[in-house]
């Protein structure tokens, strides 16, 4: 979908967004103040960075989910990946916010691992690479501290059989004309990707109950889809809440890229590099010089590293104010912003290294003998 | 494919069919001679009524397959069903085959189940319906007599987490433009029916050695696009044997539809309906009154029962002759050709009726502890 000089697909997002206009041009909701205060009734009165600070800005039908939750009918959390080799932080941002919400409301997580769709995407994609890919993303995504027992993996080349007779179902309400329009397929594509969306809309019927999907805008085609037919399959219509997209190290635009290696710090990234990359690449709005900078202060639009702090790093209000405060005024030059941020980034990432190397110990459980894990392999879905 | 003024497509076949022309447009071989002699030595110089007289007409590389067999590299055989309510006596004619070149070769058959097709195909199917006509039917094919300890018999929608890894690498090679070309696809057909194409290959990939598809030569836009990919993945190229149609009772034209319930003998007819059926709604050869046949003789050409009779029926060639003789020389009426037919026919459906009743006992070898099911359910396609 175009949105400006911008264009946002699920597989491209380049260029500023106007997120506003991406509510209208979706169709979808405001988070309100109404709903954050709502959640975090929920969280004794906690709130996420992300939902404080409006990186999760837009939904659908999350109120619906609330009143469900209030009325003890309850409903289920969704989300997932399509594997790539390394994730990057920006990949972290939709699992980090699932893990928070499932933490408050203790509801099931499903986490799709799209291993067919990213195999058949690329012609350089060979089924080994995917299926490598999948083991280490699966342990960054239970690294990030998801409930073993209430939270099930699965890769759609693995899980496929449990999930193909509702998947025929859904496929068969969708067709050649609509898949096209909403992916921008042709005659060229392959007929394996023209499936597809129905293996990603499968997972929003895994319970009868409503799913909340949180994940960025770009997937949004998707769950459209899904709310056209849900309904006369005898399902809820799919609920969203959406996220903006973390910008880019080189640039505040766009979309962090695994493709553009230096947009990005991995997780596997150690300290050195970590610092390195951010003092060299990361897109400042401070000034040339520091006398510049003195005198006129930084423009915190598009500056990355505040903008990072921001929206992950930093999550203490009182400290983000003063990092602005200071830095648009031109008290605080850009090499010492940078340096928070690298500080920052470099303790979540050692944790987040740490919580992976004991995720080994659990990777079984989240994909095949976890509580939910265990009840959905025994499950056919139809 | 046109084929002077009928149709014929894996979902159509309509109007007479000319055999040798079907040859040249489908770019197949005949089944020569020597073929028929080649295949009789290995069976004690037996022939299946079916190749003596020409009925499995036309072929792709069965030279070839026998000459794996004498080199002791051997093959497979291949076939399958989209299940429906009842199966008429033309639903067997390529199993019967099937189950002869399996004794005779000693291979592996494998038999797809093609419920997701079926399903998909229809609006007014469940997979209810398509669940329950799939084991009605499996019933039916293992009545036929295959080996239990080497025939696998498969339903998509219960195997496709085996075969989906090597699908998918299928898919990848097919677009849309290709299967729309081929099977007649348009902006309408749904994304599952786009996607099956690649599970009715995936099948001719279950050995590393040549496959023989014994079936009706509608099904061949499959083994074409089967026949552009298979080697890129690393497997032989699909043979195949196809079979001539066998004419529905109520024309010399098209081939035997379940949507017609004159037009067919169902397994599960019993005597009575069997004769009134053939007596009332067999197209005749024969002519008008007595009178006028024992001068003129009846046409064999468009005469069913005579056709029938000479496709599968009257396996004694003395016989068949003797009928010919008789009934175009005008010796024998409409009424007697009809008896013997009706005969045979019930002498059949009654062996068959008995066999399906002690296939329930079996019907789990087939499908999942047999020999070969066993190790079949052991192996991921890739």
């Amino acid at each position: 979908m175009e949105n400006g000089t911008n264009k946002i697909t699920p597989w491209e997002v380049s260029g500023r967004v106007d997120y506003d206009k991406l509510i209208k041009q979706f169709g979808t909701q405001k988070v309100t103040e109404s709903i954050r205060n709502d959640i975090s009734s929920y969280a004794n009165g906690r709130m996420h960075v992300m939902l404080r600070r409006n990186i999760f800005f837009s939904h659908r039908d999350l109120d619906l989910i609330l009143r469900d939750y209030r009325e003890g009918i309850g409903f289920f959390l969704y989300t997932g990946r399509a594997p790539s080799l390394g994730m990057h932080i920006g990949h972290l941002v939709p699992f980090l916010f699932t893990k928070w919400l499932q933490d408050i409301f203790d509801v099931d997580v499903y986490i799709e691992i799209t291993d067919d769709e990213k195999f058949m995407r690329n012609p350089d994609y060979t089924l080994e690479k995917t299926g490598e890919w999948s083991r280490q993303n699966i342990l960054d995504i239970i690294a990030v501290g998801f409930n073993p027992e209430k939270t099930f993996i699965f890769q759609d080349s693995e899980y496929i059989r449990n999930m193909y007779p509702l998947a025929i179902k859904v496929a068969k309400k969708l067709n050649f004309s609509e898949v096209k329009a909403t992916f921008g397929f042709d005659n060229s594509s392959n007929i394996g990707m023209i499936f597809y969306p129905a293996l990603q809309i499968v997972p929003t019927m895994f319970e009868k109950r409503r799913c909340l999907i949180p994940a960025a805008i770009d997937q949004d085609p998707y769950w459209r889809l899904q709310r056209d037919i849900a309904e006369s399959l005898g399902f809820y219509k799919a609920s969203q809440i959406h996220g903006k997209f973390l910008p880019p190290l080189t640039s505040p635009d766009g979309k962090m890229s695994s493709s553009v290696p230096d947009s990005a710090i991995y997780l596997s990234d150690g300290p050195k590099i970590v610092e390195k990359k951010i003092m060299k690449y990361a897109f400042s709005g401070g000034q040339a010089t520091s006398e510049l900078q003195r005198k006129h202060g930084a423009n915190l639009d598009v500056d990355v590293p505040y903008q990072w702090l921001y929206y992950l790093f930093e999550e203490d209000d009182g400290e983000i104010e003063r990092i602005r405060e200071e830095y648009s005024s031109g008290r605080m030059l850009t090499g010492e912003i940078k340096k928070i941020l690298a500080e920052k980034l470099n303790i979540m990432l050692q944790d987040h290294r740490a919580a992976r190397e004991r995720a080994e110990d659990v990777y079984n459980k989240f994909k095949y003998d976890g509580n939910l894990a265990r009840k959905m392999w025994e499950k056919i879905h139809s």
